[in-house]
């Protein structure tokens, strides 16, 4: 079992990463939720599997439970679906001394996790995150958002979970494109702050030995990421080290309407394309792109998309992290050592392979 | 000039109350914003007064200007409208180091600050109210918020804004109906909390003496309401002394659609059918309804509903204020003293005439 304490002043909470910790999950919400009412937000996949567990547990501690299943995929991240769960919160009743629960990915955890910030102006919620991808990266932080049709995440909040609960045996029923699709932000948090986490990545031979230390690699992804957002919970500053890839990544999503690649695919062909430039501008020690493109292609990762970088310039216009006329990366010394370089907007291409 | 202080630590601001300010306010923004853009959120029948001389003020002090125009009237603030305006800020290339300006009553405050808050996870925003119900309430205080078809405010933010513009020169362009609409919030104020600003209210002899006199009022209930937020910005105790007369005012507008009674009329109506039965109860000192109907009265403000107890009843169950089986009313012991008290749902009934 790991405990980690992100503080937060008034707004700190605790991700507790355990195997097994979701057979006795009832007791562990009730030991910090006083609530009379719990609305569990969640996805058709993940309601289907662990749905009707979840809620059971929680009516054995006397809560009473709803489930608001949405449709899987980032479509459903949008603000009509929100209006959909703003409405089933309000059918059900729900207060502001009640709570909520995203159970899922990414998705529900963003898309519930800003209607907790929102409904009756914010009710408290919970985190349990059950793909790779949200156990050691979005379940943590508080950044919650909806999508528009001009862009990813670009209507949300920070707005931090009462409690994260992690239990990497979850993660058994996940895909296989789903599981690396995680590992991709995994890489991420390596390249730009831990290179003995990368070498590690780099040496297990398996999907087998990496989910038989995954607890040690989520922890490893949450630590970084909770002392980050300690220094930087608004994201102005040193938050921005994890957006390493994300620029180029979302564009490369955005460009293929969210269809061909995840999320952690659009990051890894990111990582490469921006550090096999930088590279190149003597930025960036020799060799780093390369490690980057085998290790991704080790876990069975895209490294490129059929784009040329004016397609994903167009795209980055719109995207949030610009600031002004200038836009902010993130950039590798080396493995292990990132850091953030702020560029004119028109300087952008010589960054984007 | 009046300057009042929001002491809210990192999220401080000032609101400044002064005749005439509007006549350079295009400076007075400068001074406080290095935005490259302004967009300004307003309604049609504001912006046709006011939105082109605010936004060539802006242009002077070489901002970039957007106007952003809903239709006007509480209908507006849902969910559509606010993503509409989410797709004219995606559009105008809005960044998260710009600025949003409020301009108007509470419909495009409220629905201009909640997208102030949420758009990239919030941009700067200022308040410049120009009714008299926004300059002395609802412009203060950070609370933004829309309407879903099931109840009123019922999805929003508690976020302060970089700062509150008052210029009550602009309340000449106000019917007298919402006039009288902004006085019932100043006459709850002095109901609860300033039983001085109450005898002046009731002394004046018409609405020339009444605005001649608007910049002190304004900024007493401004001070009251600093006070109160700056000691419980999350709504969760002693704000709620600023709900008198809410919880059956809002169930009073809703049974109308909006349609019947402005916010001011129905919080009116509900601060009269709360103490009637508080006085009945021996919590009122006697005569305190009498004296509400009376000043009501005097500024042509409904003091009665054709609801029953009942109807009013059935709407407050879905009421933001309800929590758990318990709801908190605000009562009087007399004019001029408010405070909380937390019943137990089922006995509402017996608080409303």
């Amino acid at each position: 079992m790991q405990k980690i304490i992100v503080e937060l002043g008034a707004y700190s909470y605790n991700i507790i990463i355990d195997k097994g910790l979701w057979l006795n999950i009832g007791a562990k919400i009730r030991r910090i939720s006083s609530a009379e009412k719990v609305a569990i937000i969640t996805d058709d996949t993940v309601d289907s599997l662990y749905g009707e567990y979840l809620a059971q547990q929680l009516r054995l501690e006397n809560f009473t439970v709803t489930r608001i299943a949405i449709e899987h995929g980032e479509q459903s991240k949008n603000l009509q679906v929100l209006s959909n769960v703003y409405a089933d919160l309000a059918a059900f009743g729900i207060t502001r001394s009640d709570l909520i629960i995203t159970l899922g990915g990414g998705v529900p955890g963003d898309l519930g996790g800003f209607a907790a910030a929102t409904f009756l102006r914010g009710i408290d919620f919970i985190q349990i995150p059950t793909t790779l991808l949200a156990q050691l990266d979005s379940s943590v932080g508080g950044k919650v958002a909806v999508d528009l049709p001009a862009g990813k995440n670009l209507v949300g909040s920070f707005y931090q979970p009462k409690a994260v609960f992690i239990d990497p045996t979850l993660l058994e029923s996940l895909p296989q494109r789903y599981l690396h699709d995680g590992l991709a932000e995994a890489i991420k948090y390596a390249a730009f702050g831990d290179e003995e986490l990368f070498a590690k990545l780099e040496a297990f031979s398996s999907d087998a030995e990496l989910l038989a230390n995954i607890e040690g690699i989520i922890s490893t992804c949450c630590r970084i990421k909770a002392r980050i957002v300690q220094k930087d919970e608004r994201d102005t500053g040193e938050r921005m080290l994890l957006n390493f890839g994300h620029t180029i990544g979302h564009a490369v999503e955005k460009c293929y309407n969210y269809e061909k690649y995840t999320h952690g695919e659009g990051v890894g062909i990111g990582m490469v394309r921006l550090t096999e430039q930088t590279e190149k501008l003597g930025i960036t020690a020799i060799g780093t792109s390369e490690r980057l493109r085998k290790i991704l292609t080790q876990y069975t990762l895209p490294t490129d998309a059929q784009l040329n970088s004016g397609q994903i310039i167009d795209v980055i216009t719109m995207d949030k992290k610009k600031s002004g006329n200038a836009i902010t990366l993130v950039v590798l010394d080396k493995i292990g050592s990132g850091r953030l370089i702020k560029i004119p907007f028109t300087d952008l291409a010589k960054y984007i392979f």
